[in-house]
């Protein structure tokens, strides 16, 4: 018997919402590796939701995820074999091997971490793409000074919670704004954040008008809709807007934006940014969360599923907010 | 009998559309100038879309219009008599006297212009705040290179003209939006852009779409709406946006966005800005108007009405877009 493994591909593409049968898990002999590659048993999953854009067909950023293949995913695992130079059996990789227990890499978009100091899954975190979108935005977006006060929406999570964090290091006073009591509770108590604002509460335009007493100086947008709309109205005069994420859009029919008025007359600036873009400022940016972690300075926290079958489940839980910190499927 | 001069006030503030009772003719005698001041004749006043905003009484980049107080508005005079030893009477002098036929002002942003070469008039416009607004917009916020798209909307009015103009001598290819095809056929045979779609017509998203094969790098908004989202899903990746106007919503509820997500996607920045904030440019923008007007190479149209009754008016029908270019009330 040929040993095997299994994968997620993309069955369809969603009608709003994602559903259980976009997508279908199937069994694959175990490839043989050819002269350059190695074969990795990926142990951690990382779900995004930039995943939900990519399952659209449409022009955006990056290719459609095609149908019928893997299902896209940033993943950490270990080297099982390898017949490239660069690498050998029992090295830990980062990797976008995708939904998948087994992964061929030809080294592209691949490289070593070491794992004696830091957990395997904190580099697809807080010391991974996540963390560096929130790097990004604060240090080349939001520009924050001593005294800003910033705002931050999806705060508990895997972007927001490092975005608060590295504003906080700067002086800012920083508000975030998470789903629930519990969410909200951990930000503050545990992340440092001066208030969050849950806007399941009734009245979270009020609470937030409070916490805000000098207005906004600088916006970290990863949800977009009426949040998004009352944080853009706290906004003072030059204040910026980094644009990271629509999470509440990504469902269906975008939701209207109504306080362009506001970036007029208040002279905003608004920029959309997709960090992977931005490369070439990877070695800073992870200095200072590498730095920043072994303070005990940046704190996260995972929300795990086990086993590649919870994958649909768990990107369907992170899409509408039921994933509380960094969301992933844990393999091994 | 006291001499005495006209002025119109605001009476009421707009419920909606602005209406001819939200403003109050009165005849007020001639002021007795004190040491330091002039007393100044105006022959052209400026209309322009932000003083819709200014109606209001909302908080915004500016102080809202005092009820009672003389309709703001930037002007063109002459001095009658100065007790300020910067003017003489006889100096031409641009100002910010408001709807009236006289003014008293301390110098303060006023200051001499020579009408020698150029007409009186233009200082309000391609050679005024209304120019500057699009070499701003231009320069410091959509930085055009050769080969470039740009799209402008309203582009046969006072900004947007200058705005086609400008991106032409850089290289670019323009495409204007106006509401008509007679302001289209301006636009692209006098002005010179390379072509003008006419938000009137039926067809108007396909002629967009066929007008920016390459899509849009830039784009100057001073209107906002739905030609507007049309607009910014033509932007390719890393495209800008100047916002300089949203007169379409100016009158009532604001227009939603229903593009957002493409400021993410293609990663577009998008600045709000107003002129008169940034006087440390107007000396070298003003320089590059001037010498291609003097070249010939700055073309302008002027929508003059005739006497201050008129201005009401005159003002209404530039928030409907009745006017074709610059919007003036001649006094003199």
């Amino acid at each position: 018997m040929t040993p095997s493994y299994q994968r997620w591909v993309l069955a369809s593409r969603p009608q709003g919402r994602v559903t259980a049968d976009n997508f279908r898990l199937e069994n694959l002999p175990i490839p043989t590796i050819k002269e350059g590659e190695v074969l990795v048993r990926n142990h951690y999953i990382s779900l995004d939701p930039y995943m939900r854009a990519r399952m659209d067909d449409v022009k955006s950023y990056a290719a459609a995820q095609v149908l019928g293949e893997t299902m896209i995913a940033g993943t950490v695992g270990v080297v099982l074999e390898s017949k490239n130079s660069q690498y050998i059996a029992g090295d830990t990789v980062l990797a976008h091997l995708g939904w998948a227990e087994i992964g061929v890499s030809d080294g592209h978009l691949m490289r070593k971490i070491d794992v004696s100091r830091i957990p395997m899954s904190a580099y697809l975190g807080a010391l991974g793409m996540p963390g560096m979108a929130a790097w990004y935005g604060v240090t080349q977006i939001l520009h924050p000074t001593s005294g800003d006060t910033v705002l931050v929406s999806a705060a508990s999570g895997a972007v927001g919670s490092v975005v608060g964090q590295l504003c906080k290091q700067r002086g800012c006073r920083v508000i975030g704004i998470a789903g629930g009591s519990e969410k909200c509770a951990y930000v503050v108590q545990d992340l440092g954040f001066d208030a969050c604002i849950d806007y399941r509460s009734n009245n979270w335009r009020e609470q937030l008008k409070q916490a805000t007493p000098d207005g906004v100086d600088g916006l970290f947008e990863n949800v977009g809709g009426a949040v998004f709309d009352a944080g853009v109205a706290r906004m003072n005069a030059f204040g910026r807007i980094a644009l990271c994420g629509l999470i509440a859009g990504y469902d269906g029919e975008p939701i209207p934006f109504k306080n362009m008025r506001y970036v007029l007359a208040r002279r905003l600036s608004l920029q959309g940014f997709i960090v992977t873009e931005h490369m070439e400022y990877w070695p800073q940016g992870l200095a200072e969360l590498t730095a920043l972690f072994s303070a005990g300075k940046l704190r996260y926290r995972e929300s795990i599923v086990d086993g590649l079958a919870s994958a649909p489940e768990a990107l369907m839980g992170l899409l509408s907010g039921k994933n509380f910190g960094k969301q992933l499927v844990k393999l091994v």
